[in-house]
């Protein structure tokens, strides 16, 4: 096997069909007819068109950034040959179902291929990954006019679609969006307004933009409460079909850090008071159409940065294989050659550090995927349970690959020396790319005050209370097996703290106010973060466990090892780190 | 006072004269001459220099970065001025006895300007920084002939002094230098090899470049033991003082993440067999030489990073005082105009974060400077002890800063959203520029196998024991004041920890071998730095106790409140993770 060059094939199929048995979905008519076999061949398609299309211009889509010039971005050309394939292909649509000739795919597969696009290149898998985010708000909100206009172009990868949120007063604060709809005579309405930090908010790799964008109707009630969601195309069909300019304008593109193989532009809407906007929804009710995507916009987060420290992480780790310099300390001696770096002890911390961050994150966003999978395959009580565990591990979901994969592809770097900090090697610009993700979809901050605002909160803590369970259940599993009762243990103790803490947590709630109650919501993230990151490590460690007692390929076992030495190290040295949170 | 754009008067004038109280040094006949009128006024110049020379053009040095053209590496025009100014107005010679017309500045006080010029623009302040470095070596080291001809033009800022170590084999491992230098008849050497990542290797905001280089006489011995120093200049002055070239070319100059206002080149050294070397010190004993400078080099590291990170720290602070997004958890109806982000909790953590990590950092720099002016002004078996403590202190004065700032600079852009992503604020830029500091002068590995297999192990702990001794001073002291005892009780028992961990350390060097014994010792550099750090936050709190008890300006005593705030954060919040890495 070609040695991996951002992401591990194995891994992707040890958590998939070993950890998270993905063929067991089999069971709910949803996904009935999707069998091992044909998830091996999207797979493969999929790895094939991440490596020849993707893969090739991780740089160049870095280098030659998009401009803005006559009115349009410019964006590399092959952002077209993407759109085209993955509309084509299938990819787009993937998770939709049949009636939108879709693959219906469960979460858990679709969050793997778009984890696949990620860890090639971050900049070209947004521009599918958006359109078809914002074409699930119309199949899923809009009325069948919109779906009949709208959602075949985009989920071919025609048009592209957008998510337009952020104002300049409204960033966090959603509830200040100034952006206003004006009823037409025709049931549509004219907007008016600007919004910034849209990403692929214009560009021409496609024939239209399609924003699903928040604003409020004329006269709707301040804050939240007043906001809608609507369908605003940069091109509008006329009565004939043929499409017209909508006055949507781009007035900026940023200069960004990092992911600049995707244009992040600033709009300006209805200069021309021409802007039609398309209801999608109820009115005021837009926010809550937003949010119930938000789970999956923040587990593509979550993706995209696990994604890109993987990327950092295998860059490192073929370097280190390859670099000699200096000598094991047990025999310095100037006669004898170099040896790899590898083989110093700082380096190897360093890669298993990488590895921990990112297989244990992947670990959390499958499983994060499979409970969405089940909310949506069962109903009832199992439903709701399902429904309630999945919006507790979201914001964490997002949160610690976000942050971990900042420091992941910063020891990836490290490994390189002087070389890491120049262009010559990818690791730089992995370093730019990453560091957007404790900021779009809600920063760290927003998600700290989430987990403990509102989820760990809701329903008396049944969510809590419900994701407590599962965890043991893994404990109970693994205490066990032999060679697991170890982690088992110290797994079952951490619980304990993060018990405590919540517990704690929550009287300071009722005692001294929302204010003080929250101040430290991330670092109670951080806390519970660590603990379900060595909850999922505990779990691959069974599946592992098991594939070693089966018995299997040399590459199989030494692939087993790895697993049970990196779980050992994370219990060890990213564990402990909860003893000085608790305080 | 106009708010401060990326450092504090405030802060540095505390730490000169309240905490480490610069004017005692007139106590040693070095520095009789000095007094507080004197560095008052020096100051001013310093700050002025840096506002008015160096931070209009942080950007601009960023944007047009170097290039090579004809030969020669174009910088911006203003680097010229820079030299000049530094040169001319005695910052380059400040730390030179008067003999070299130097001003014969203390290092503590030396230290605060090159962290005025970095904080400024880190870029800018390096040319000058190195060419003071390369000065030094030579005045130490060389003969007189070297020092009539290089120091002057060198210390006046006509030319550029560098430090020429790494080759493509030798990174970490200087021993493996190839460089090779041929006796000629004349007693000068001809030098033959290849040089990368050479900081102001080349540029044209000098008349000359000198290199001082690490290379191997012809038939030298293996390893580091044959390494000598060598001065290299681009031009070497003719029998008629004539500047001719001296076979000296500039083969590339990298494309680096950050720091790009400074050119790091690749350099060829006799291509046509007609550079000329001239040994510096003894043959075979570059090293030696070279490391005798090396403490310098690494406070300089520290310092470089903390003065980025300060620089960060402000631009964040003035953001979040000015921004306004969102209300306060207590009173969140829509009707209230939106609050300053400065006073929600997250935003203030992320700030006091910030401002521990900067100003922790800053008083360690300047606490082993303070050393390193002991160690010059005193002698016997006091400069040892000095000297002993400021060796055990380097590594962690160099990491502590490097590593920490990346995250306080990274908290700094977060405090930003959106806009710390983008180009139009200044934070991607220190994101992007601090990245080098736990790289170059040995990277963090390296500082900790150092520390903990060199420093701490010399003279059977020696250092190690002395420094208990002072840390255990200031503990004494703060036991004595009433609002620090619980601070001073915390740090106590912070020390028994690392005393603990350092005795199993130890015992496990003899029982476990080399290897074992410094896997982790990047974690026990983390561990030994934190308690560094809470020490200095110590001292700082007694001084900032007893400016309270004197009672002052309203604007002081907010200054002294906001440092014991500080250190409560710092104790509450930071000081506790030696817990995770104690196991």
């Amino acid at each position: 096997m070609e040695s991996a060059k951002y992401l591990s094939e194995q891994n992707i199929k040890f958590l998939l069909y070993d950890v998270f048995n993905l063929e067991s979905l089999k069971q709910f008519g949803l996904y009935k007819k999707h069998n091992r076999k044909m998830y091996d061949m999207v797979l493969d398609a999929t790895f094939k068109l991440a490596k020849d299309l993707m893969w090739p211009i991780l740089e160049e889509m870095d280098r030659e950034a998009p401009f803005l010039e006559d009115g349009t971005v410019k964006v590399h050309s092959a952002v077209r040959d993407i759109m085209r394939e993955c509309g084509e292909g299938g990819w787009i649509a993937a998770g939709f179902p049949e009636e939108f000739d879709g693959a219906q795919f469960p979460v858990l597969f679709n969050s793997v291929c778009r984890f696949i696009f990620w860890a090639a290149n971050y900049s070209a898998g947004v521009y599918p990954d958006l359109t078809a985010g914002a074409a699930r708000l119309i199949s899923s909100f809009g009325d069948q006019k919109l779906i009949d206009t709208y959602l075949s172009p985009m989920l071919n990868g025609e048009w592209q679609g957008t998510m337009a949120l952020t104002e300049p007063q409204a960033g966090s604060s959603l509830g200040d969006i100034a952006t206003t709809a004006y009823p037409a005579e025709d049931g549509t309405y004219r907007i008016s307004g600007s919004k910034i930090f849209i990403s692929a908010g214009d560009h021409n790799g496609v024939d239209n933009v399609v924003h699903l964008l928040l604003g409020k109707i004329d006269g709707s009630p301040q804050g939240v409460k007043g906001v809608s969601l609507f369908v605003v195309p940069k091109l509008r069909p006329d009565e004939n079909g043929k499409l017209v300019f909508n006055d949507v304008t781009v007035s900026q593109v940023y200069h960004k850090l990092g992911y600049r193989g995707c244009p992040i532009t600033e709009l300006s809407l209805g200069e021309k008071e021409d802007c039609h906007g398309f209801l999608v929804g109820e009115p005021n009710r837009g926010l809550a159409c937003m949010f119930q995507m938000m789970n999956e916009a923040r587990i593509g987060v979550g993706l995209g940065a696990t994604a890109i420290a993987s990327a950092a992480y295998y860059a490192s780790l073929n370097y280190a294989k390859q670099r000699e310099q200096g000598r094991t300390l047990n025999d310095k001696s100037p006669d004898r050659p170099q040896t790899p770096i590898i083989n110093h002890a700082d380096v190897k911390r360093m890669l298993l550090f990488q590895k921990s961050v990112v297989e244990g994150s992947l670990s959390l966003l499958l499983q994060a995927s499979l409970y969405a999978d089940l909310e949506t395959a069962l109903s009832g009580e199992e439903r709701e349970k399902w429904a309630l565990i999945l919006d507790l591990l979201t914001p964490i979901a997002k949160s610690y690959p976000s942050e971990m994969g900042i420091l992941s592809v910063s020891q990836g770097l490290q490994c390189l020396g002087g070389y890491g900090y120049c262009d010559d090697f990818p690791l730089e610009q992995y370093y730019r790319d990453v560091r957007i993700h404790p900021i779009h979809e809600g920063t760290t901050g927003i998600q700290g005050q989430d987990l403990l605002g509102r989820k760990v909160m809701m329903k008396d803590g049944k969510a809590f209370d419900l994701l407590v369970e599962e965890i043991q259940e893994t404990i109970t599993v693994a205490a066990g097996i032999e060679e697991l009762s170890s982690l088992s243990q110290q797994l079952s103790h951490a619980m304990e703290i993060l018990v405590d803490v919540t517990g704690f947590l929550k009287n300071l709630a009722a005692e001294a106010g929302k204010e003080t109650f929250l101040a430290d919501a991330t670092l109670y993230l951080d806390l519970f973060s660590i603990v379900a990151i060595a909850w999922q490590w505990l779990k691959q460690s069974i599946a592992a466990s098991k594939g070693l007692a089966a018995g299997s390929s040399k590459s199989a076992l030494r692939f087993y090892e790895g697993k049970l030495a990196t779980a050992q190290y994370f219990f060890k040295s990213e564990l402990p780190t909860i003893r000085g949170l608790q305080t």
